[in-house]
């Protein structure tokens, strides 16, 4: 599997009819394709059921949507990080605004996917929780202010003064972390005014699961971000 | 895949390390193997990440350990049920002791279920909680008294006036749904207590999952409840 | 303190600002005036802050909005039910659709109830649940379909059919609690339907904790359900 | 009202037995003598039920266990930082062990309680949470490893590069904020150990409730603080 390089897109599947089960694999063979013709890093998020399924047919990275920060054993219902990690995931979402966590089982969730070598990309509401996020030192800290995600409007043209205090933030308490944003990110300008904001990439889910043409969107995506 | 006729077994996969990976696969044949040898329905819960291999590999049914009552949709990190019908699960465990739920939130999910074409099996604590539960018409309602989970002391041995009382209480608002207990059920003799004190059978995890012979313990639960 | 006999009037002061602190005092002693004057039950349930206040100033019955399953101990940020009862509540309501708890709580929070002698209403948001709920045995199950709390447009009016059928299957699993609607009650005609449904009485919040005339709209309420 | 200078001492009442009701008025009395008589501040905080009565018969600060980041409105059951306020709290305990938040909803208690002038002591359980805790600017984070809570072994014998190592990542994000530890807290050379390690006091719970002789419990700690 090809190593998450900056800058990237992480794609998020969530639970869309259009990006689970056989669709999932779909649109993960649409991402490799576009992640090779652009060399861009692209990341792949489908749902657990489909975790395993997917990493088995792309090379892509491809994320679990959440981890819960446990051990294995006596856990009915729960995603362990080590299922995770066997079922072929390189990393993890953590925290987005649908599945937000406790601040100590961010912390706890974090360091175990470090033990077990998955990379975590904490999601934050804005650039206070970022700057939470950084100091418990995630791979990646995406901020994506909940009022705009799947709204059409970007966070990077509608709000950049929240990405922009989100890059400041994070890099006060943490050098190393890569920094996204996300909601309502939809068209190559949405991508690059992300990238001039300073934020390593972006991340999105229904402007490219939902898109008539996905390939269409992401490879205009991909080469905004690449500087094309 | 076979179709659920009581009496049955139930067996939890959790989070362990011996049941989760390629092990929820081996274990899952064992399962099957029992079912065929016996004559007796088994039903295995794997994690969300093995389902759809565990129930592309066995004609047995297979159940998620926990479905999120939700639509398709705009949900990160969940377990929509539509994902978990088409990886090819018969039906899904429901509030166990380890993954409890909202009340409103157990209505949700079994009403969904049964718009899907999904089975459930809700769990609960005591004799009140399974006629709250049986009030909400699940397929089946399997009585846990948590205390005993996992203590190789049987429900239906330490504690038979919890199952007695659960069967009648249960029995007084729903004359459908299949009635099974857990917790410590190890042997034989306390699957046969189970079925004495008017049970469909018994659910299971770490007695079997973490067995040194998994095939002969559930052999021998297989074969007391059939009356052997 | 008076005890509370059926039909009655359940008033939810929530966390309104017309409601807490000193309004609460004002509001109760409302509901107390009109109370005597009609003769009707009338319980009023203030935030946690004011039920002490609210208690030592009031002859009706007061409740709390919500207890926790718990006993007294090392609890930080919790609301144990001694301290609600020391504070001169009567009873409590539990699993308001705002405050919506797992059922293992529900069923521990009214047992935890009875053994220390207050009271619980318990909060559902459909038939369904209102059977489950009545299956624990609390002393009330006030039905509340969540679209319609605060909407104006009365359950009792609106939506007949769930009433009837939660009394209908309420009646099938407890003979004892009280039955309650509440959900968009503002009016002496909405209270009538809900009685006519087959209710104890109502459930309400803003239309009299916001309303201009508080006293206007209480004593008609209370008229309608005295049959006057 | 007293304002909060460091050093101090937060006496949490939790739930006990011991410390709700007519024992809080106690208990709280006794921490105003002990205040008078060394000139440490000592702060208070009573369950919510018995805030308004305590505020009202003490000079010294008294704070709530924990307020929901909500506006006044719609809610049941919650704990709205306008009801803390009015009731005469200087701020309030948030995040503990015991009542874990969300990571988004602790950003937005400390913000609200900002709004509206209540000071906030964030709970953390390790170093790395009591940086991500004070990247939020709280007025006070809290440090308390949860193993130790109740132990009678204090955090700053037992664990004092726990201690140190919060104090300097805290200090690597924020210059202001003042620093507890907490946790098995007994004596007053617990107490020396932790000021020793750079904090600004301590935050106790059982050891002064549950003592048979509180004062003379809370005079030691207040000397040892200040060095007597």
């Amino acid at each position: 599997m090809k190593a998450i390089e900056k800058p990237l897109i992480i794609l998020n599947f969530k639970c869309y009819g259009e990006s689970i089960g056989s669709n999932a694999i779909r649109l993960a063979k649409i991402a490799e394709r576009v992640s090779e013709g652009t060399g861009l890093t692209i990341v792949v998020a489908p749902t657990f059921v489909d975790l395993q399924r997917v990493a088995s047919e792309v090379s892509i990275p491809v994320f679990a949507q959440h981890i819960d920060p446990i051990d294995l054993g006596s856990h009915t219902g729960f995603i362990p990080p080590e299922a995770v990690k066997e079922a072929g995931a390189l990393g993890t979402l953590l925290n987005h605004s649908e599945r937000r966590l406790l601040l100590a089982d961010v912390d706890a969730a974090v360091s175990r996917a470090k033990v077990i070598g998955l990379q975590t990309c904490v999601c934050s509401n804005n650039a206070s929780v970022s700057a939470a996020a950084a100091a418990l030192n995630p791979s990646m800290v995406a901020v994506e202010p909940p009022e705009l995600i799947g709204s059409g409007k970007s966070v990077s043209k509608t709000k950049p003064e929240v990405v922009a205090s989100t890059v400041k933030l994070i890099r006060d308490v943490n050098d190393e972390a890569l920094i996204l944003c996300g909601a309502g990110i939809t068209t190559g300008e949405d991508a690059r005014a992300a990238i001039k904001l300073g934020t390593d990439g972006v991340l999105l889910a229904s402007a490219f699961t939902k898109a008539t043409d996905p390939a269409k969107v992401l490879r205009e995506l991909a080469n905004a971000i690449k500087g094309r």
